[in-house]
């Protein structure tokens, strides 16, 4: 069986949890003595030993013979999923799916044709501790940022960025080569604008296709990340 | 603007609509004279015009001059999911998207360590009619058959069985060659047991890894149909 996993803000000898974490440590019905792996959400992970442990407070101490170790389950190069806002809870879908599929960031993009316009604080900080519980889950070592929206036009990135088009004639596997970091885009409901296209080729974007099929703007950015795991990276 | 989808049991010169496909012309606002695009889930679909509609029934016409045409959006070669049942809502979701991607059938799956060990008829209604919703939404002239569940040890199949799984070697792009139809496996919560994956395995079954981070049940299937939705096919 696995050990439990529980985010800490960072690796150290000794480590104190908040309320929240306490709480986590509580619902496992973990006690005193109880071994579980710590991870910091940058990469790195190690095992500890819950040495304090009362209402609202724990201390856990790093295990000394068990090194950390970064990038078991991270991909070649980091990978940003830049997507657009959804309608309802769909974003809530894609960012689990893409935190499983190895995602080091997700990007949230406003663009020309979508239905929503703007998201709230809370609905952000939703987001975030979703990419945190996935992360845990998938046993990642690294959790996913969830970056505010930034305009179409604003979005920087470095390495390549991949654009999923239902016009493109290259695939994804043509640009594939783990060289320098990967930015794979995908817009909202009502796709990208001519315009938004346009730009992005412009700025040095390519754009891929993902078959003939009309696929939901929930399924495309999973179906990307599906053919780089498929890869077996 | 697409015409909208309309299902009927057979392309013929004259359908007669029943009171739920009517009712669905009713809600897309469709009079006498409407124009609709009608597929038979089989692979044909036309363009028809609307000759009758009053509550309950419908006629449709078939255009003449527009010939039916078929495998527009299919793959190559048909591709089965061979799926463990899961838990709560789950099926549902992987069979919508199974359908955009272009799935010809879903077999259901019964597997040792499944959490659930049977699959109530309304369920199994409900999951056919989320995939012709999904078919007629991504513009698909075949519905995917949904089948009733099978023990493992009964699956047949045709040309390939490839099966996912966290220690295999081999990645999908080893053999899609679609030289033969193609099913694709994938196993429930608590992953296949080292019995029946050597059971697949003595029947010829290949193991396909989808990298080295933890996938939920519902996400595996959508990873590998991503994949080969990402080869542009």
């Amino acid at each position: 069986m696995s050990l439990h996993r529980i985010q800490v803000s960072e690796l150290a000898q000794q480590m104190r949890l908040g309320p929240q974490e306490t709480r986590h440590l509580q619902v496992l019905r973990l006690r005193v003595g109880g071994v579980v792996q710590v991870f910091d959400g940058k990469g790195s992970q190690a095992s500890a030993t819950i040495t304090e442990l009362e209402e609202g407070r724990a201390l856990l101490t790093l295990t000394p013979e068990k090194a950390t170790h970064a990038r078991g389950a991270e991909l070649p190069q980091p990978v940003t999923l830049a997507i657009a806002l959804l309608k309802g809870d769909k974003l809530a879908d894609v960012v689990r799916s893409a935190t499983e599929l190895g995602v080091a960031r997700v990007q949230l993009l406003l663009t020309q044709h979508a239905e929503v316009r703007e998201i709230g604080t809370q609905k952000l900080l939703r987001l975030r501790r979703i990419a945190s519980e996935a992360a845990r889950q998938s046993e990642r070592s690294v959790t996913p940022e969830v970056l505010e929206p930034v305009r179409l036009a604003d979005l920087k990135w470095e390495g390549q960025l991949l654009v999923a088009h239902p016009e493109a004639q290259a695939h994804l596997a043509d640009f594939l080569d783990w060289q320098a970091p990967l930015t794979l885009l995908s817009g909202p409901e009502g796709g990208l604008s001519g315009a938004e296209v346009g730009g992005l080729q412009g700025r040095g974007a390519a754009l891929i296709a993902l078959g003939p099929r009309i696929l939901r703007a929930e399924t495309a950015p999973l179906a990307l990340l599906g053919a780089i795991a498929a890869t077996g990276v």
